[in-house]
């Protein structure tokens, strides 16, 4: 293998055979290929981009830099998810209870948060004695017992990807789809699961700003996971707006046991659901979305959905109590309404601004090194379509003081666009890209 | 300086300021930008170009990483030539004494050979004596009395370039116009000559195989040298057949001599004439093209041309009598013709081939570390339009011994083409791109 082979071949536009692209990052990880080279291929498939079989290669290859769970054992069929990030998106939180109340096992390795996008691991840190770093025998107990288990990613899985992405990002070569999808993948194929649904958000709020964009990205980690032998589905789902009516960590916690308990935003209901639902059609528990869709509704009336979230948080050292009270989850001591200047239709909700603002309340980090404040946040938001009286709350700003809720109170109220007329109604999931089964 | 958010703006097609160019390589040069930064931008210019402005800077960046030398001191006007490269392009040799007779002080830093092409320093190193590493006080002495100096260079020149070309050679970052553009003129702008004329090499023997291209890498190269106020001008000339009758060090040495003497071949005369014209004019000794030529053409006719170069031989210790006795150059123990295999004309001479030929008969370098030998090559080499009668020589083939002559004869023969029609002559210099005087 000569690597400047490799990468004039990339470069030139050409395909690479597998066995090129397994040396290519075999001997990143392993250390005797430098950086430099990396990172010129790295720009190279920024430009020219990489073939679905290309992409594949890349991904298992990084995969197998590391420890790979082997999760056949379970007693039930295994299934996860995965968003590409938003603001406000805390789905993973009431769906893996919700899915293993319905008989299917949920083993989801998270991530933390960075810049103005939450980390469902950050989220569960809020919940007062929640581990998230448990070792691997632990998590496939809790597998066992509970159903489901959110725990965050150890150094052992796919290390290569870990270097590449530390290496993308200091040499511009992060939007690239299938670096991205080869690095999402990598983890969650390393995870076990024998099928993924994915999540792709789309718009302001969202990595992907373009529909095609997102449907790429989608369409490229469904060929890499069939390629794999694993059963995807994708959905690709709007994030202009935040996800629901909270953003922030605990509040998000608060927001997500809502919606295991019946009174939840419409917007997290219906996307909880419809991921659940192509969760337990592709593990084999449901024969159909009609079916699936009662079986999970049936779960939710019941309070099961609600227990497992319970039992999975008290697994994990947790106050399972949170889920009865939710004042045990961190309170910020100042929480400040922010009012409508005028009467009017919400028209917009900047997902982006919501983001920065709850970055700015010391909510979410703006380096790896930075500490959250569990906290603060924004709740009781309004959404796209509703109608307020001038004066009226369009969010509460939950601070840690006056003076902090003070500094993003006019950020907050300009990420809320009003208008004269009731705007069109936008859609949640733009499409579902599904298995031929 | 955000070196991400540089490449990023590359990588985006925009246009880089030129405080965060120069900030760019001054931290690469200094070593606190690390080379997978330097690689992925690298590859971003690959894709994206630079504009006339951007490639200045980063040039100028280049330059003044090492020592610049200012030669305006010296009695006469300076001018010097550079060529891209090619196969038999001996120019330098006779070009650089045949100026300096005409008034012109020629400070030539030269680079070695590497692949099919030569390097002006290994022709001079196959005289005996011959330094090519004396030091920057002798250099301008020996410009000062010789008037002109032909020698490598040093650790001190540009060494930013130094750096950046062997990260480019591993990082498929090689056949980018301007990062070559910026390599050649960070050195040759570094010798401190006030005016330079490119010969850029387009065809098959070429780095640039295309006009488009070639016309390009010159334009380009001109814009540097004027941004940076030097008189410039460029020849875009063919490079599908050698250029002379030879190609291998010794050999192409007694070529240039033979130039000098009044007996070289005509695309050698006419090129390394035409070149001169160029430098006279841009020097100001001559006021035109065609009283530039007279000067020249008795500077030839004269003997004073090569009585310079046995000067310039001698004040670099190499032995002066070789100008007049050749056979004091190293000698090939074996010499064998390649015969013609049928009558015909000769359609085309392949410059690749031939240059194959030459590095297998160990001629040239494969890698920078290999040693050569400078006695083996090929002369009497047959030119595109000739005709020859079957059997006779196409050829003569110089080499150590006579399986290594053999070994190469089939190769040899096969880079002739002979047409039964005449073929259409074609042109050495395909366009002259000068300075509005």
């Amino acid at each position: 293998m000569i690597p400047q082979w490799i990468i004039e071949q990339k470069r030139d536009g050409g395909e690479l055979p597998a066995d090129d692209i397994r040396a290519f990052v075999d001997a990143y990880a392993g250390g005797s290929l430098p950086d430099y080279q990396m990172a010129a291929f790295a720009m190279a498939v920024y430009f020219r981009g990489m073939s679905f079989e290309e992409v594949t290669v890349m991904t298992e290859a990084m995969m197998r830099s590391g420890d790979v769970l082997d999760l056949s054992d379970l007693a039930r069929p295994t299934s996860d998810k995965h968003s590409t990030g938003g603001i406000g998106d805390k789905i993973s939180l009431p769906l893996a209870p919700l899915v293993a109340a319905a008989g299917v096992a949920v083993p989801m390795i998270s991530g933390r948060g960075l810049g103005i996008t939450g980390g469902t691991l950050d989220k569960l840190d809020s919940i007062p004695g929640y581990r998230t770093d448990i070792p691997t025998a632990e998590f496939r107990r809790i597998l066992d017992e509970v159903g489901c288990s959110i725990i965050g990613q150890t150094a052992r899985l796919a290390p290569a990807d870990k270097k590449l992405y530390a290496l993308r990002d200091v040499t511009g070569t992060v939007p690239s789809i299938p670096l991205i999808a080869a690095s999402i993948m990598s983890k969650k194929l390393a995870e076990g699961a024998a099928s993924l649904v994915l999540d792709v958000k789309c718009g302001e709020g969202a990595f992907m700003k373009k529909r095609a964009d997102a449907r790429r990205l989608a369409d490229t980690m469904i060929a890499i996971g069939r390629n794999m032998g694993r059963r995807m589905s994708a959905f690709v789902t709007a994030m202009d707006q935040p996800l629901g009516r909270t953003a922030g960590n605990a509040l998000e916690v608060r927001e997500s046991i809502e919606t295991l308990a019946g009174s939840g935003p419409a917007d997290v209901v219906q996307l909880t659901v419809e991921l659940g639902v192509e969760m337990l059609v592709l593990a084999g528990v449901a024969p159909d979305a009609a079916s699936a869709r009662l079986i999970l509704q049936e779960k939710l009336a019941s309070g099961a959905a609600l227990e497992v979230f319970a039992r999975m948080i008290a697994a994990h050292g947790g106050d399972p109590r949170v889920v009865e009270d939710t004042a045990l989850l961190p309170q910020a001591p100042c929480i400040v309404d922010v009012a409508a200047p005028r009467r009017g239709y919400v028209a917009a909700v900047s997902a982006d601004q919501i983001g920065r603002v709850v970055l700015l309340l010391g909510g979410g980090r703006r380096q790896t090194t930075d500490s959250i404040d569990y906290a603060v946040g924004i709740d009781r938001l309004v959404k796209v379509g509703e109608e307020v009286e001038s004066g009226a709350p369009l969010m509460r700003i939950h601070a840690r003081d006056g003076a902090a809720a003070e500094s993003v109170a006019a950020q907050a109220a300009a990420a809320i666009t009003l208008s004269i007329d009731r705007p069109a109604p936008g859609e949640l999931i733009h499409e579902a890209l599904r298995e031929n089964l």
